[in-house]
């Protein structure tokens, strides 16, 4: 996402804010429908010259946004990490409890497909097409995410309320029913996003806690 | 599989049953080794000359096998789906009892990882280098796998043993779980997989079944 960005401001030192905040939402635009192009034909089917079509630009002018490929997809990549930071740590790490915070992290993360659909986050797997700088940099980000989930389990254990289970093992298992409800929730509307959440919370938490 | 199997066989009717079992082995070596080589190296930069090296072959040799990276990825696939439908749903369906057959489920697939390792099950999830004809083949043997578990869980909360919980949506949660381990779990022996197994059973079957 900073790199879009960087990458448009070069050379545009004061630029005014409003024109910063378009700019960067015509950045956004174009990730989130380069995630779509991408997931549906795969990335290595998916042209730049796809991509511009799908957002209503030349090449020439998606190059102006972009270097190549390879950077758009670490560019989404990032994108998504951002936007799991902003809109779920960030919200869940101001829970106390951490009960609270846990049912918080899956809500938030669950409601992301509200914004972004499916697509961002089921790019984040795309490991393999990387530079290894940008793969170690997502990694990287990853592992905050898998140590957020792991410190709440590790404070729900230290107060009691956790079952006899490993704390590392839970988490990765919580991470996985999420990320890959990225891969079968259909965003038509047929299944409100509220219930599947509400199922899967319901289901996570009663698999981690003590009764009562 | 049947398909590399078949290719090798063209014009050899009247095949020796050692010959065939020989045959049918190397398939498989070929199949297991190109896994490994498409998942850590990504499809896209992974050429014919790079799996024939994995596998000490020629590419000649190797197109004797297969007739292409495509094809290669659909059968690759396809014997994920043969492993999971051999060894996990046929004994799994043996089973009376739809606790003790949930538990076979997840047992069976856990443990797959300790003959194929992680490769080859994170390869499902490749469908877009497909042609649609075999994409279309392998969703279908998906399918079936999802309906097991679902019939599984139906059974459970018509016997009133399930707690108040969406089926599909339990079913499609408790296979993101096994099918992301594939993505975390690590085969060098540092975590055994009877402990991951045991855990990751123990925290399924908790959020799934009413206190007895």
């Amino acid at each position: 996402m900073d790199e879009v960005i960087a990458t448009k401001d070069k050379g545009t030192e004061g630029i005014r804010y409003a024109s910063l905040k378009k700019t960067r939402a015509r950045a956004e635009e174009i990730l989130e429908a380069a995630a779509v192009v991408f997931t549906v034909k795969g990335f290595d089917a998916t042209s730049m010259n796809d991509i511009a079509k799908a957002v209503d630009l030349t090449k020439a002018g998606l190059y102006h946004y972009i270097r190549g490929k390879q950077d758009l997809l670490h560019a989404i990549m990032d994108f998504a990490m951002d936007a799991i930071e902003m809109q779920v740590l960030e919200p869940a790490g101001q829970i106390a409890d951490p009960t609270e915070r846990l049912k918080m992290t899956l809500y938030k993360h669950i409601h992301l497909f509200e914004n972004y659909g499916t697509h961002v986050t089921i790019l984040i797997d795309e490991m393999t097409a990387l530079t290894p700088a940008h793969r170690e940099h997502i990694i990287q980000r990853k592992r905050a995410y898998l140590d957020f989930v792991r410190n709440t389990l590790s404070e729900l254990k230290a107060a009691g309320r956790m079952r006899d289970l490993d704390v590392t093992i839970t988490s990765l298992n919580i991470l996985s029913t999420i990320v890959g409800m990225a891969r079968w929730y259909n965003t038509d509307g047929k299944m409100p996003l509220e219930y599947v959440s509400e199922q899967t919370i319901g289901w996570v938490l009663r698999g981690v806690l003590k009764d009562e």
